[in-house]
């Protein structure tokens, strides 16, 4: 496990199995740990090894140390805060409001004025700035500078091929012909709905979901039904082939890795489970993967693209959490009923993705340090997460529940019952401090909650 | 007129003002002209001028040389070739049928292997590729390269600024708060339709108007309505109000400013007396500007916008034409009626525009010397269209007709009767030249031409 486990430090592997025992029982709350010494003799690490170990185990709230006495197990402040329950939203599709929160939201991160934990986006520190950067100006070099041209539908011949690349990882089985460049997963996701489903059509989505996907389907005329999700098991598959015995469904649009607010992750099981039940009732998927590839764990998880076997799913990815969000780089993969549709659609939505942002991503890629570049950034966003909920649990009053991330750099919160959050949002904007609340994340009005942290912070 | 007409050279001048005397008859299809050395004399210009001032008027067909023997009149061969008559289109609106043109358009222009006359894009030897190239490279020298993050709608401040700068020349009185950056004129189009009408309105359009507008219509699921067009004075307001009399249209989208395909313009006194039928029936306008800085007079035309007084006119337009294809920065300015719903329909579309471009484009313009690129990409641009027409007088059968653009640099052109423009398209692919049949241009059938041509050459 230890040698197999290359993606993880070692101190990470020790404070996971520590925390396995913690967790079942072996270390009750309380029981003083073996010194740092001790932990890295028995353990054959060394000695910054195992403070590693418990200081990572300290941010995530299972031990605390105590000064001149050593590490203590401390896991009460944990069980202050356990997950939220599985949502319950009314199960009726309804055309969403989408208010005007949007436009207030775009002024406030613009502004600059605010700590940004409103909106998901890397800091600069965390992204391959000088390779990028450096590629960009190599590229204004070249007196034929194809950043110029149009790279008309379906894109960028090299990035296509270096996402068919990337697809395998994912499980999938897909080549350059099976991409088309989009301006951001936005346009992804808005051409695959309009290829898909018509005004009037009825989607459905994951409760609570990224507001930008609400506000999308209400601008299509298209309403939303919102399934029971689990806070990190994702969304409740027996819930949806329940509607989908009752009524017809023109559409899911699910995140099933990492969903923005919740973090959770749909098992390959339900994974593949979910592509039988699409397939029995030949609904088609739009599945947003824009967060897959900055899992927690060791394994990337697959896609439910990767089960599908009938061309029912339209995956949505792009390189704004992972590279960079200013080139507006993402892309669809949906599949052959829809390929020459989604091209047509895109085609009349932009002309075309801009051209320096597809060939300079095109030459990242090829250059093969994505993947490594991935790894850094992984462990900097679950760390970040670790620390983020350490300072939640010191900080926050009783009866708060978080989702516990299963990947990306989001966290939902719910606040004790009788909480406004409405009013906390209005509160931390007087004290410059951005945050969204759930009531974004619902066309309903039924996720009663808080989602605050968009977390950026330095790497190591 | 010589000294106040600094835009244009001293040859062109002089050639206008032979031109003029040609028409009005004063000099009759087969007289001899001065030689080059006697109007050099007689106009007190160079001899270089005088030659210039010939050619100039032998490539738009008005004079012909013999050799060892001088310059002759001679217009009969433009006389053959008349302008279309106003087209007639069927009154009233339809669902147009999209098909599937437009990928294999895709297919050709991407391959690169089709002399590319079927898609207005402009060489690349006639942008300031290097200004553009040094300011990109530069950005990129900078650690904290703003193209890297988001420019959240409504986009780059300073290029917003520049934008309401430029908008002064075409008669506007528009801030940097009155535009919205989008991914080209085209998102600008989808935006503004998308906030104006909805699934099923009748959107009334020039007719022949640029495909990618029929398609868009068509892909959000509303009607198009075309209007009777004259192939130089552009759409025909007398019929527009007629219709308007008699049944509701939910926008007008035209394209005053030398439409694509017919580069007719609509006189500032029409554009008046629109802005005013507007007003009177209620009825907002989406004005496609893209090709209006592209003017073959001396005056810059002014914009619908510049005559509105009610916030009826969403103005669109891009760089697409006359500075860098492959950046994909447009942008719209909506008017305070649709300000707000364009913002957030932009972000729920593609969240932002692509930021190098944005930033690049901004210093760009700021730097000043836009007006002068513009000078000289309009000459090219005056000088191509007026050889191509020529070649096409010396090689076309009897019976054509063809438009007199007034700015851009696309071509109508209408065979005979009895011509089939489908069979011409299939026959110039096979022979490697990408056209496009007339066709594309009209949702209804009604206009059985070619529009063949995309003019790229180098600059003189």
């Amino acid at each position: 496990m230890n040698t197999a486990d290359s993606g993880r430090y070692r101190y990470e592997v020790l404070a996971e199995r520590l925390a396995e025992r913690i967790r079942a029982g072996g270390l009750p709350p309380g029981e003083r740990l073996p010194s740092v010494r001790a932990l890295s003799r028995k353990e054959r690490v060394s000695i910054s090894t195992a403070l590693h170990a418990y200081e990572l185990l300290e941010r995530r709230g299972l031990v605390r140390s105590r000064p001149q006495s050593g590490y203590y197990v401390d896991y009460d402040t944990a069980a202050y805060f356990p997950p939220p329950e599985v949502s319950r939203p009314p199960l009726r599709p309804a055309y969403v409001d989408v208010g005007e929160t949007i436009i207030d939201l775009l002024a406030i991160a613009r502004s600059g004025e605010y700590a940004p934990f409103a909106a998901a986006v890397p800091a600069d520190e965390l992204l391959p700035v000088r390779r990028l950067n450096k590629i960009m100006a190599d590229l204004c070099r070249r007196a034929d500078n194809p950043g110029l041209r149009y790279e008309l539908p379906p894109g960028n011949a090299e990035l296509r091929r270096q996402l068919g690349r990337l697809s395998f990882d994912r499980g999938e089985k897909l080549g350059a012909d099976d991409f088309i460049i989009t301006t951001g997963c936005m346009e992804a996701l808005n051409l695959a709905l309009r290829a898909v489903a018509r005004p009037g059509a009825v989607i459905a989505i994951e409760s609570p979901a990224y507001y930008g996907i609400l506000l999308t389907i209400a601008s299509l005329g298209m309403k939303a039904l919102e399934i029971p999700t689990h806070p990190s098991e994702g969304v409740r598959l027996e819930e949806l082939e329940k509607i989908l015995k009752r009524r017809r469904i023109d559409a899911c649009l699910f995140s099933p890795n990492f969903n923005n607010p919740l973090g959770s992750l749909l098992s390959e099981d339900s994974k593949e489970y979910l592509a039988r039940i699409l397939q029995k009732y030949d609904t088609p998927l739009i599945e947003d993967d824009i967060y897959g590839d900055l899992h927690f764990d060791e394994e990337r998880p697959r896609t439910v693209k990767s089960f599908d076997r009938k061309g029912q799913v339209l995956l949505c990815a792009s390189f704004s959490k992972t590279l960079v969000p200013g080139y507006r780089v993402g892309y669809i993969a949906p599949g052959h009923r829809w390929q020459r549709d989604v091209e047509k659609l895109k085609f009349m939505n932009t002309v075309a993705t801009n051209s320096p942002g597809q060939v300079v991503l095109a030459e990242y890629l090829r250059g093969g340090s994505y993947e490594r570049h991935l790894r850094k950034l992984r462990r900097s966003f679950r760390e970040q997460v670790a620390t983020a909920l350490a300072l939640i649990r010191e900080s926050f009053p009783e009866g708060t529940r978080i989702s516990p991330p299963r990947g990306g750099f989001v966290l939902w919160i719910e606040l004790p019952e009788g909480s406004d959050s409405h009013l906390l949002y209005n509160t931390a904007l007087a004290h410059d401090i951005a945050i969204l609340p759930g009531l974004a994340f619902s066309g309903t009005g039924s996720v009663p909650a808080l989602h605050p942290f968009k977390l950026r912070s330095s790497m190591e």
